[in-house]
């Protein structure tokens, strides 16, 4: 075991640290489960997408040259020599002065390098057709490798699949796709004042919050959770669970006992596990102060705050960066963020980045930011907000009016089974 | 089967109509599997949360009183009379001059109204303690109730349950949630070109994107998807597969087929079945427009087009929207809109809405939205894409350098299995 001096380190210092973790093993799963899985290896086109030329408009496959000139007055005349079946290849040829008509998708007969909508034609005779507009050479047509080319690297390694991602998959064949396996977080609550969600509190006690929340975060961030329980302030049985998580998990996530308060196990718990180190011990963020990392064996461990409201802002923060990280994201997630004018002036401290919990409001095609105040471990203030704002480290706080960049909580959890195919 | 004769509708009528689809049922569920469903009904808090007063800081319980006026200069001495174990009712009381130990989370003893910060004060030995700073009535305390109180409503049915409402429930003990059952929602693709994603296409032939796809999105926005397979350019076969869909699930996906082509078999089909009604024929958004909406018995019936792209933008304007309806949501989903100039003009027709797929790129601190032009069959526009831009209706085009919002795709889908419990 390591003993240093620590000091507070600054969030940026955090997640640099929490790059340096490897990534969990990969493994191969069916197409039907990698929706928001990371992919492992790098896709490359084996085929020509498409590996024909095909119609992107239903109409007649011609010669371009054959229709120059046409228009509503003078139009072209062609001779309708077949029709292409979908899925079929087209016999024969379509030589200057023919047509043969063809709907969106399928392929081009040979001799045809271009596709009058069937909007812009009337058809004269079973044989004859008119064209009042002329069209170019490719006109309505998708070339051979125009979506993707043979031999390209379509998706990068470190990509997460997103519906459309699981498309381009389908269209290469791949219905065996490598991806990382999803980390596995272990939950440990702790603190001699916590009861499980199904048993009723005695005056002094509270429910099992923590679990049950940031069970939920683990699942929006790719994780699979894996809730070990409520320890108490007892340093055997917290160390029991502890040893169960680093054996169970990739990584173990504590809330409560990382306070500079009189039961601080926290520290002393990761100290004591084999080959421990801690890497972080305070982070100059506000909520979060005293969060810890450390690790043991490959294991990473991690002390949340025991208020709910700062361990979402923990997790939100650094734990999914480092979710993200070991669960093979080939790069650091972007945060979307939305513009909007604060309504209120938010003090903070020079040296610390502040998260404000702010709840979205639309007047007049403006976009408004309420920051919903009220002491840090109320966990309505986290249901009334939509997003947080980042308060950087170099300012003192936000006045009202600023404009301020607000980065959404997601609106809409996903959740899947694996699809049904019937 | 009525039949009537059909205009093109706007986007907000098709909106507008799926909101008379009933909502499905409701079931209970475990918490632990509640992440990203609806509440079928208003949770109302029973308990006051807190139902004891707690510090919300690491120090001493005290009168306030007893420390006004103290300073570093002056402190204020106070008598510790004991502490405060958590998850304990403390025995006594606190009178004026006196001061108990207390850690965050604990509960109040009797006649303290405050807590002193432990970096406010110093042991001066085992009975007495130095306060440096005066504190307020209620300061570093959290209320009875102030947190949810009794008799609230705390989340209103129809909401979507995120990790902080799943936080709420634990709170309040519901380890069983009344929920929306999620909407089951089937998928066909149409078109004798098109084969399973595991057998390699013949030269004119293409993989099945769209099933895939589309069940992503469905998984994506709440859904349960269910794969009929590939029906072919075959009515009987078609009515087949659509009947299967009608028996099994809430609505169903036909993809292909929609368009004004020669094989326009969806709307014949939809015509066909047991007291269907047809709703809407051709919506005037591009990509989009030969989107079909119908009913029969109480199932909902979609066509779309069969280019996996403008597949995807009916999916995310209107029949997310329905799933999300159909489901339970209490209101329309509000989307996120990301203000970036836009970096070429964007030509489009008035009188419809348009869909510009756009790629974010953040320089300088702005944010740019790089259209991904290109036919719209292509899906590597849609890999390449970060977002939609709408161009409204009443506009003719977007000029370069016009501020837009867009619309972000989810970056990071969530996946969930039940969490472990050991």
């Amino acid at each position: 075991m390591e003993k240093d001096f620590f000091k507070v380190k600054d969030l940026e210092t955090v997640l640099t640290l929490i790059e340096d973790f490897p990534a969990v093993e990969t493994q191969i799963q069916p197409l039907d489960v990698c929706l928001g899985r990371i992919l492992a290896e790098d896709v490359v086109s084996e085929i020509n997408l498409p590996e024909f030329s095909r119609a992107t408009m239903d109409g007649y496959a011609v010669q371009a040259a054959s229709t120059f000139g046409a228009s509503e007055g003078m139009p072209a005349l062609l001779d309708v020599v077949g029709r292409v079946e979908m899925g079929q290849v087209a016999a024969g040829e379509v030589t200057p002065g023919q047509a043969v008509e063809i709907t969106t998708g399928g392929m081009l007969p040979k001799g045809a390098d271009a596709v009058v909508m069937i909007e812009q034609t009337q058809r004269f005779d079973d044989r004859t057709l008119e064209v009042f507009k002329s069209v170019a050479p490719l006109q309505h047509v998708m070339e051979i490798g125009e979506d993707l080319a043979q031999g390209e690297t379509v998706l990068p390694k470190g990509t997460r699949l997103r519906p459309q991602e699981i498309g381009v998959l389908a269209a290469l064949g791949k219905d065996k796709v490598p991806v990382y396996r999803r980390p596995v977080v272990a939950v440990i609550s702790s603190g001699d004042e916590i009861v499980p969600v199904d048993q009723t509190p005695a005056l002094s006690q509270l429910r099992d919050v923590n679990s049950h929340t940031l069970s939920a975060l683990i699942v929006s961030a790719g994780g699979v959770p894996v809730r070990l329980g409520i320890a108490g302030d007892d340093l055997g049985a917290l160390e029991r669970l502890c040893r169960r998580g680093l054996a169970d998990a990739d990584m173990v996530l504590i809330s409560g006992g990382s306070s500079v308060g009189s039961r601080d196990y926290t520290v002393t718990l990761f100290e004591g596990l084999p080959d421990s180190k801690i890497l972080v011990q305070g982070v100059s963020v506000s909520p979060g102060k005293p969060t810890i990392l450390a690790e043991s064996r490959g294991r990473i461990l991690w002390g949340l705050p025991g208020q709910v409201t700062s361990a979402m802002v923990v997790f939100r923060t650094m734990i999914r960066p480092c979710i993200n990280h070991i669960g093979g994201l080939g790069r650091r997630e972007k945060d979307i963020e939305v513009p909007a004018e604060v309504t209120r002036n938010v003090a903070s401290v020079l040296g610390r980045t502040d998260f404000v919990r702010v709840r979205l409001r639309s007047k007049d095609d403006r976009l408004f930011a309420d920051p919903q105040l009220g002491k840090s471990g109320l966990i309505h203030t986290m249901v009334k907000a939509d997003g947080l704002v980042r308060v950087h480290k170099d300012s003192e706080g936000i006045d009202k009016g600023q404009v301020v960049k607000v980065i959404p909580f997601a609106s809409s959890p996903i959740l899947s089974d694996r699809t049904l195919d019937t």
